[in-house]
């Protein structure tokens, strides 16, 4: 393994880790934006426009952008999220070059305004389904809530309102601004060429603008409000709790994961142990988000009307005694064996490693081998994650549920 | 990497394929049964013995099988189909011994009358809810109509009746047979020790029983039947089309999968452009699943009721065009790219090369390296899908729908 990186003059950050044993390679841009960095005005248009990348630039339609990945057989897609929007694509390493290229081509839509307007449908119908969707929806009610005014706090999706309301324009100066090279970052893993990936990276990427592209960072502690909402065709409860947790910058992060394995992974959790498999919940699981300058514990809990109350009161009690007599030096080595499996096998794939390398120097501007973060996470004590429970007080939440009337 | 193989003298195969740059190990037991080996009576006594499996030996409770995986970190499952029954886990190689024993001990299992009781019911339910998946129900029932009396017809789930009338005592029978040492294979792949692996497997399962273990492999040419059955809850109307294809044994199953890929895949192929891209079905898609001593393509198409008939007047051209004009250069080529780059990234897992490690010794008792696959498929010419078409016919089909009143 080894790795290498360039800025280009106009603040493109260009990373890879080479890898020349490895039977593919993976590529993809990593942009800094998402729901957060949106004004309620245009909330959404971060994911709009992602959708609005594959419909094709001034050179080719959506038709060759389908049919060139197609060629090449790679497995490509794009994700949206709450802070960044990433496109990749994993492919054999003959391909690569070609699909480098075509993400080059297309990271500068065309942002047509039939496209545009044809592609609302198409949010709009995202949008409907998702709200559908109680697991989802409750999450994002949750996370609306516990943000309170911060723009964590916004959907993703954005609201049929917001989506409605949007225009073209808006779209264009939002691209404009955000997908500046000095807010984005080309990687690469596994199995290529550095010199070849660079010469084509800074061949068409070094003609892009260079853009003011701020973030509002201020810490956020949540509101710890409780609310509901009822829906008659429900027949289970859906509850979401959020609390506080450390950023994506703080050293604790590997404390804050091993602590949310502990109390909510899907098997052999306190949440399993004492609800999943005494089959008072259907789902009982934590996860922890670390984020930009903030970060924040989230449960989903999944059981019946009849349930709910005696599931809180033991929710209650989990806290309770993780805050007067902590975790145990057993609990902490399984949930350290289970985040270090997952951890090697995911970075044994390129595909897996682009995902840490990009989000590594997205948030830290710092390169991690997978041997810094294992050992991180083995140096992890008892005591460290006691002492984060006394601090962060996971225990004191945000809590939304929906449920049958 | 450096394949092993032993043959333990009550007929139990080891096989391994050591690659020491892993950073991970998979490890599998491969038992040769499924819905296929059932009779009528016992339908869906594979499935449920999966979950048996899970219930813990003489020696330990189920509870204690989950705390063991858990303590390992292991990623760990198991799957039933029409021929096999397979159990495996990826794990880091530090773990892999303890893994190893505990699957060991596993598939010697207790098959308690109490757990089989209250298991009954979680099979019963899960039969309930794929009943309520139309996309899950049409293939099961297409797939019941295409084999017609052929044991391959037999549904994985079972019935609710089946289901309900069987018993512990024939449970055990049937695990008796089936679960025979000359009837499975023991497959490791990634970092690990041939010789400790070996000496752990021979030292416990060399005490096995070997059986009497036989299937029926009679060729079925598919019945051609149509059918269709309502339900007034659907809003969309599900179609399933199988014919009959090659067999896993057989040399030309490369070519079938590319004809498949060249007709249904998720995106570029045949199906794809003349009915997805112009919105006449929301999916339409093509599988060739190779089977022991038999095989069969299976298209799942999902669109309106006023679509249906334009649908199928469209694929019945498609058919004809391929029959009559043959594919072309440029699909085959697309088809190759995609199915190689799909077969090099799965295998570049250690779990994505214990199965086909694990199911070209199940069908063919051979060993082949990824290169041996990458050769076959890179060889296969325009003229061989060309002439498959012509002696297989995928035109002429099962046919079975689910949709509104």
């Amino acid at each position: 393994m080894e790795f290498k990186k360039k800025t280009l003059a106009n603040g493109l950050d260009i990373i890879g880790e080479i890898n020349k044993a490895a039977k593919s390679a993976a590529v993809g841009f990593f942009v800094k934006t998402g729901s957060r960095d949106e004004t309620k005005q245009v909330n959404g248009v971060s994911h709009f426009l992602e959708h609005m990348l594959f419909k094709g630039t001034e050179r080719i339609s959506a038709l060759e952008v389908n049919e060139a990945f197609d060629r090449t057989g790679a497995e490509f897609n794009a994700g949206t999220g709450e802070e960044n929007t990433i496109f990749y694509a994993r492919v054999l390493p003959e391909y690569l070059l070609e699909v480098t290229k075509l993400w080059i081509e297309l990271m500068r839509p065309a942002l047509r305004d039939e496209d545009f307007n044809m592609e609302k449908n198409v949010i709009q119908e995202e949008i409907a389904m998702y709200k559908d969707t109680p697991s989802y929806d409750v999450m994002e009610r949750c996370r609306t809530l516990h943000f309170d005014n911060h723009p964590c706090g916004n959907n993703v999706l954005g609201s049929e309102e917001s989506i409605g309301n949007l225009t073209s324009e808006q779209m264009r100066e939002y691209f404009t601004r955000r997908y500046a090279p000095n807010n984005m970052v080309f990687a690469c893993a596994g199995n290529f060429d550095w010199d070849e990936i660079c010469s084509i990276v800074e061949g068409t990427c070094n003609k892009w603008q260079r853009q003011t592209a701020t973030r509002e960072l201020q810490h956020c502690a949540g509101s710890k409000k409780k609310d509901r909402v009822e829906k008659s065709n429900l027949v289970r409860e859906h509850i979401c709790l959020m609390s506080c947790g450390v950023s994506a910058q703080d050293p604790r992060r590997f404390t804050a994961s091993l602590l949310s394995v502990i109390i909510g992974d899907n098997v052999g959790s306190r949440f399993y142990w004492e609800l999943v498999d005494k089959a008072l919940a259907e789902a009982a699981t934590m996860q922890f988000g670390a984020m930009d300058g903030t970060g924040a514990f989230l449960s989903y809990i999944r059981c019946s009307g009849e349930n709910v109350c005696k599931v809180l009161d033991i929710i209650g009690d989990i806290f309770r005694s993780l805050s007067e007599s902590g975790i145990t030096k057993n609990e902490l080595k399984t949930a350290k064996n289970k985040i270090l499996s997952a951890l090697v096998i995911k970075n044994e794939l390129p595909i897996g490693r682009l995902a840490d390398l990009g989000f590594n120097w997205i948030y830290l501007r710092q390169y991690r081998t997978i041997e810094d973060d294992i050992s991180a996470i083995r140096a992890v004590t008892v005591d460290e994650v006691n002492s984060l429970i006394r601090q962060l007080a996971p225990g004191e939440f945000t809590q939304f549920s929906i449920g049958p009337a």
